[in-house]
């Protein structure tokens, strides 16, 4: 648990960080595989913290909807928790890769087995895993209820256009996924599964709704009850070791809280028992992790003392 | 940071868990490549929790000396760390490397930069590093005056026939020296650094001494003072995501704490801010850490609620 | 080339290497992935040697239809090579890859250009180049034509049931062309592509007629000039580098001829200058290749001498 | 069996070889990783013919010695199967490993067994087996006799400097051989058995010597007898899968003919039953192999017609 040392500094710290975003040159590079997405503006940056029981504070902009791709694994994740338990844990690993986000050289070697449920072969199995027993409609739906009830915002919304895009364009994921399903590790035909993950992933939050709705892995008093202590423990684990693909030692070791990407430019980053924070910006680093949001949280940890791994929270 | 929630429990809490691990028929396999350790009694176990300031309290064999091998690993990153700051990550990584603590398909890949300090490839040239500049014996006396000032205790020293012992028949450390060698990633000839490096992982500790020694790791008031505080949370970061090979994930999943382990079967575990817990029990589990260590560590967090994930402390 | 030293021998020496065919005990193992072909009776065998302007030679079932499979990379490479020429290599390697044949691994280290046209991912780009400009069903007729013209035999059909069954079942190809098609490396639909590739791999023949459907690769005079002379040769040293997946070496150390196999247990094997045979016996070994197939054509050089690495054709 | 067409033509195609090689601008690059080779003058060029029974015609500097380096392996491979038989199947494979010459992907992934002996692996394998009762003297004494005997001439002799040059560079080596140690597939020390190992590839020839040397492997009347006929054919046919490294399949696809490189610039090839030859220049291409002796060897090929796999010996 980090201390919240100076929750009055918050707002200037914020407004500071944004205005140290826009003013940087090196932006990173937007993902293009997606065309949808390919067409975002750059110039982009927002960032919001929640706190149970406060208001959330946002700097840049936080009211501008953006397809937070592969951080709906999280909200997915939890769902499939609830539903399965360990019993998804079968079906795939616990362990940082080591390898990009859609490699398929691990998954050979290990015959099927992805290495965790944030990777995309990881996230498609856990996708297939809801899908047991419900319709791609009904597993969206308990999504999209999971979400708003996470966010407390009922007008969280997918974007279709963004999903048909990627089922035209996701030739790495249908390859993944016909790959698992080679290995008897997808239950679902191919194009089920990869419709709902398509789906999944081009759900459509601002900034503050997606740091609204991590409050309930920040778990305390006043912070929504969505899943068990221990599984908040167990999920902001997943998200320290693996949350950032082969990035993910990078973000543990410069911001030292756990966090997941997407694609999209979106990180959702967790300060346990203290705040949820959602930063985007849609240039993203070599590793496919929004580059300005993560030097802006590397920021935010340093300025706040944020870090589970600091002593003190960082007096 | 975790609290410390319920210290006068802490003795009970540690004799169960040391009487659980007693009786427990699953010891897991003790190392044999190193002749020296094959002979170690597996039905030994032992837990050692130290907090700054207070009297450090333990179970089990706690005084019997074993060899800390890769935990060694820590000391001489820190070291290597305080010598040469942020250049050393020049030549090594920080990020997980999903494969075995000895293998050498990444290190072709990566052209010989190992992915983290924590493998084998990536202490080796941690070794190489401290070696700019000074003999191994005084690198070596370095490395032990750094333990000896960290457990407060010049009793520590280095096994020289478990030393011997791996010179003889560490062959894959000899195949990863010579293939960083040729990579030009190791400055010193393949025998130095290694003869370093062989008798930097004999060091011999007693589980109380190798709980004491990680108190600079926890930081905060009466803790000692060896390294800084941005360089505490930088380590510990690394040792989440790297510490127990591509067994880390499942260590933070398990126990949601910072840990280093070593094939002597001793594992170095920080709660930040709260304390510094050394397990040991000679038998490995397939990932070669500790299997009883990584039990009792389970419980040990399950029982105090100590977990850098969790939102209050465990209450 | 090797000489043709007893020809007069000939058919004895087939009864005999049926004979022991029949009798063999281990039959290896009928590929159970494609449903249509799992059913197959393992109990037969076939061995047919055609040459150039004499009658075709045969033992065993000889006359019973087979699905050539794989075999039929062949044909499409000296079609594709037909049409493209040399502009076939920008897209697909000529060397054996040392993995089996739908392995990931090399196609992502390598970005999505296949080792050669005879493992799976090369011959899906081996199609996919004859689909530039025809549509499939052009394709598979141009196919059939030449296969038909190789062999003297109009009757040569594909089955569309075994297509048909690969189609539903083939994920692990199915993952090969999306991954094919993200890296730019496949001009068409990957539907497109492998429904074409499905139905050139069920291409049906007997034993009899797959030996003259090989003449064309023998040269000489009285063979079918379908390809240059110059092109014989190249197809011939691919097909001994690369013709029987990571088991090329195996054959070419054991039968010491240029040869492809398919994993309907069918495998044609070219004598240059002298001989084509075909051998077909359902169960394969572990390569994925004929078992009682590699056998008999092990025998078979033997006895005959017919090797091209041999001084004098084995007197 | 290739056939010997135009034998009095041979003297003006190697002249004119010779000439267009001079001619040539891009002349590869000099392996630099052995000091004692980086300084040779690239600008060399030599290419010779023997066969049996008759004078042997060269071309260019065919009277220069130069380190043979892994054509040694060719020769170390006879000797062990002379000693040990088939025995030494169970060491070293028989496949194209699809990776470079000093690769330890696969040798991890397949557990310290290589690939083939002639990637440098297997190559060492194979000079540990011949060390099995024999000390490294010895060892080398037999391969200099084998040597002498095949070219019959007595002058051919080991450059210690450059074995010395290997020995204290040769890291890649070193790794590999620790690593088969590691694997129990050294049966000595590293150091032993490579020390051997270099002194091997250490052998020093003419481009005319080792044409000569050559000839027991092109077999028929007139040829040295110093292996059978049977293990001619299997040693052509390991040189045609293996013997150019992740270049096999090239070599095989331009030149049609069993060879054998080595990175000082030498290549031997055998064309069966009719010539050795040798071919030499100092610059190598990416795979290792001699830039203008792989494209000298592919004008030769297709100006005689020579080729294993044509129907008629190229008329």
């Amino acid at each position: 648990m980090a201390v919240d040392t100076a929750p009055d500094l918050l707002p200037a710290i914020l407004q500071e960080i944004a205005a140290e975003a826009r003013a940087s040159r090196d932006r990173g590079k937007v993902a293009d595989y997606i065309p949808e997405l390919a067409a975002i503006d750059p110039d982009q940056f927002a960032i919001a913290i929640a706190r149970p029981g406060q208001p959330t504070l946002t700097a840049g902009d936080a009211a501008v909807p953006f397809s937070i791709q592969s951080v709906s694994k999280l909200f997915m994740l939890a769902l499939a928790l609830g539903r399965l338990g360990d019993r998804l844990w079968n079906r795939v690993g616990r362990e940082p890769s080591g390898h990009s986000f859609d490699s398929m050289l691990l998954l050979e070697l290990e015959k099927g087995r992805p290495r965790n449920p944030f990777i995309n072969a990881g996230a498609i199995v856990t996708t297939d895993a809801v899908l047991e027993g419900a319709t791609p409609r009904e597993a969206l739906g308990a999504l999209l209820r999971f979400i708003r009830a996470a966010a407390g915002d009922e007008a969280i919304h997918i974007n279709d256009r963004v999903a048909a895009s990627e089922t035209t364009t996701g030739h790495r994921n249908f390859a993944l996924a016909h790959y698992l399903r080679s290995h008897g590790n997808l239950s679902n035909p191919p194009e089920m599964t990869l419709g709902t993950y398509f789906h999944q992933c081009a759900v459509e939050m601002t900034c503050t709704q997606l740091a609204n709705a991590g409050l309930f892995l920040v778990g305390g008093a006043g912070a929504p009850r969505l899943v068990s202590q221990a599984r908040i423990r167990r999920i902001n684990a997943l998200m320290m070791t693996c949350g950032h693909y082969d990035g993910s030692g990078d973000y543990a070791f410069r911001v030292g809280l756990p966090g997941k990407s997407g694609v999209g430019g979106g990180i959702l980053t967790i300060v346990p028992g203290v705040a949820s924070v959602a930063v985007w910006s849609p240039g993203l680093n070599h590793y496919g992790n929004s580059h300005l949001g993560t030097q802006a949280m590397e920021r935010l940890a340093a300025r706040t003392g944020w870090s589970v791994f600091g002593p003190d929270g960082g007096v």
